[in-house]
């Protein structure tokens, strides 16, 4: 387990941390996925921050959303550019508090960031999976994380905490693994995407499937699809943010203030943003796991899998203490979807706390400082270990 | 000029229409554009319904969104499968009354339906212009539709109706041609626009360039850029419904009943749907087209181009009388920039009706049958024409 290093009482990060690996296999080196098929054996990369105390019962569990990774804080190196993708939450003194809790992040089954996926090499043909890699689910993804937890000697999460497709996690952890959960966090998430959600991923999937050098997903050690991935971020970034806040951010701002271009590049600024992001996606990314992903995240329906239909009944089966969080402006996973499970958590008589927070940045809030959901955060987690209010 | 045939009284529509041509050219056969290139000669496809009345006082001009066509009503042939595109609203008794109006439809400037655009034959090469075309403006589009009512020998209309991309072209008609618009109906659509919609035009626009067979717009003769067209229109489509849409017209319900696939094709209905019209939009519509059209949609500005960057002064060119309807569920043009030109018309004591239509079907609502529009139409336009309320 890697140790807690480098953290400065007065500085505003963990410190250096580096990634791990555990591997782990089922029977015959096969990991049973919920398809049917199986896969093996698994590696998941991981990191930790803070130190896990005596009795083990400190540790919250970090999921990562879509296109995340296991670096949640901290830097590898001191002159890394920038620290993990949620250093404003996970560190002393804040959010989630390093000083107090271990903080474990793990890569998701299907990734590429050090995660089994469809980018590594399958260990019976000696060649990328591609898409003979087998179709994941939240559910899969979620078991894999409960292997790591036992490695790691974990009887009890102390919390579960996850954004978006992270908090997609975060509940099937719940219901899945109901003993080894004391509280949770969803945060800017939902039980099930909507067709609005499930039809952005699609479109997002089919340009990805249409660029020629997908070549049926085997293109590694070939082109890449960039074009196609690059387009299927665009259009998520669009979904990440807001009506409001791409009115803020860019109007109807020109790239040459001076007049229109009169040709077909970049003439608004938020077009050359949009380009950039998905130009800069292609260089960290897979565009074989945004499909799996994707798909994974469409099949998620947390009733239908848990409540046969009811989310009533699926919540039933957990015992964790919850904080839920909706953003304002998030139309991708709109408050309304935060509701309906606080309603379903609620019939079951489970300790809830919501929170709708008056965001303008769109889905993407959950990623951005905000002072109100740090408070929030430390809070809950405060309540969940049963420590006093005034420590 | 084509005459009003086959109207049956008690019949649901205008009965048979014919698509008609004007072709026009400026000095040495060169229609100037905005841009400051040319055209020329310069083919506008158009189709008539009703009758023009003696003193030319009762022609009311319809106009069309991005990948409508000069069809505005009624049929071709007997045996037509369906009549024009917005046939619930124009025909006799219907909200824009053919047995009282006449009604003008054209094609607009860019498209594929008949007038000219990047696929027509530029006389100089004759070779279709392709990218040769050049950059055209919503300014150009009504400029080629004020040489059409010149031709036809109308001083004033009487109305001018669109929703969307058509009712941009209203509120151009509006403060370009004041002494030409006695009333006007901009639905559904915005005196510019947001980050938001050209970010979502942006990303369909990548997606046609990214297909190889754009061949940077020069496909003419040889395979089209098919796959990235229908990205395109899946990627429209879904901004022209709404999250309630969706839900309610499919939800998660999936294409095979009896499972999950566990593969990349379309298990939800929704994804077959936006399959489905994004390849029955490449049989009819071109893709340099679709390039040109949302181009001069995102460059539209009405504040800007009319006014100095202010609305109430571009709204200062005009004495129109206005019908203003926006949809609740519209995100692609939402109220609040309905309100925005209402409120500068307002500023300017115009004489302005504004109505929000409680909705659920997105942006399309205004294409979809309302008996609310239709009587909302009926009342402005004979209050337009002076004509008695008990009429």
């Amino acid at each position: 387990m890697s140790e807690y290093i480098g953290h400065d009482r007065n500085g505003a990060t963990i410190g250096l941390v580096e990634k791990q690996f555990f591997t782990f296999a089922g029977t015959d080196d096969q990991f049973a996925l919920e398809s049917g098929a199986s896969l093996g054996p698994v590696t998941i990369a991981y990191e930790t921050c803070g130190t896990l105390n005596q009795d083990k019962s400190n540790a919250v569990f970090v999921l990562h959303a879509l296109s995340g990774d296991s670096h949640v804080a901290g830097y590898y190196k001191a002159d890394d550019a920038k620290p993990g993708w949620w250093d404003i939450m996970v560190g002393p003194g804040k959010g989630i508090d390093t000083d107090k809790y271990f903080v474990i992040c793990a890569n998701i089954l299907g990734s590429c960031m050090g995660s089994t996926g469809p980018a590594s090499v399958n260990p019976a043909t000696q060649k990328e999976y591609a898409t003979d890699f087998p179709m994941i689910t939240i559910g899969d993804m979620v078991r894999s994380q409960k292997a790591l937890v036992d490695h790691l000697g974990i009887k009890r999460l102390l919390a579960v905490v996850g954004g978006s497709v992270g908090g997609m996690q975060v509940l099937e952890w719940c219901v899945r693994y109901p003993d080894m959960v004391a509280s949770a966090v969803p945060l800017a998430s939902t039980c099930r995407h909507s067709a609005l959600a499930i039809a952005f991923n699609e479109v997002a999937r089919q340009s990805i499937m249409a660029d020629p050098n997908w070549c049926s997903g085997h293109y590694y050690g070939k082109t890449k699809p960039g074009m196609g991935l690059a387009i299927a971020r665009m259009i998520g970034h669009i979904t990440y943010l807001s009506d409001e806040s791409m009115r803020l951010k860019f109007g109807r701002r020109l790239q040459n203030k001076s007049a229109l271009s009169f040709e077909f590049g970049a003439d608004f600024q938020v077009e050359s943003y949009l380009q950039y992001q998905g130009n800069k996606f292609i260089e960290r990314f897979d565009a074989n796991s945004f499909l799996y992903i994707t798909k994974a995240a469409d099949y998620f329906d947390l009733a239908r899998e848990h409540g046969n239909g009811s989310l009533v009944k699926a919540f039933s089966k957990t015992s964790a203490r919850f904080l839920v969080v909706s953003y304002t402006s998030d139309w991708l996973y709109p408050t309304y979807q935060s509701k309906e499970m606080v309603t379903a958590m609620k019939k079951n008589n489970l300790n809830v706390s919501f929170c709708e927070i008056e965001a303008q940045w769109g889905h993407d809030a959950f990623l951005l400082p905000n002072d109100k959901l740090n408070n929030l955060m430390k809070g809950f987690l405060r309540s969940a270990a049963h420590e006093p209010a005034s420590v």
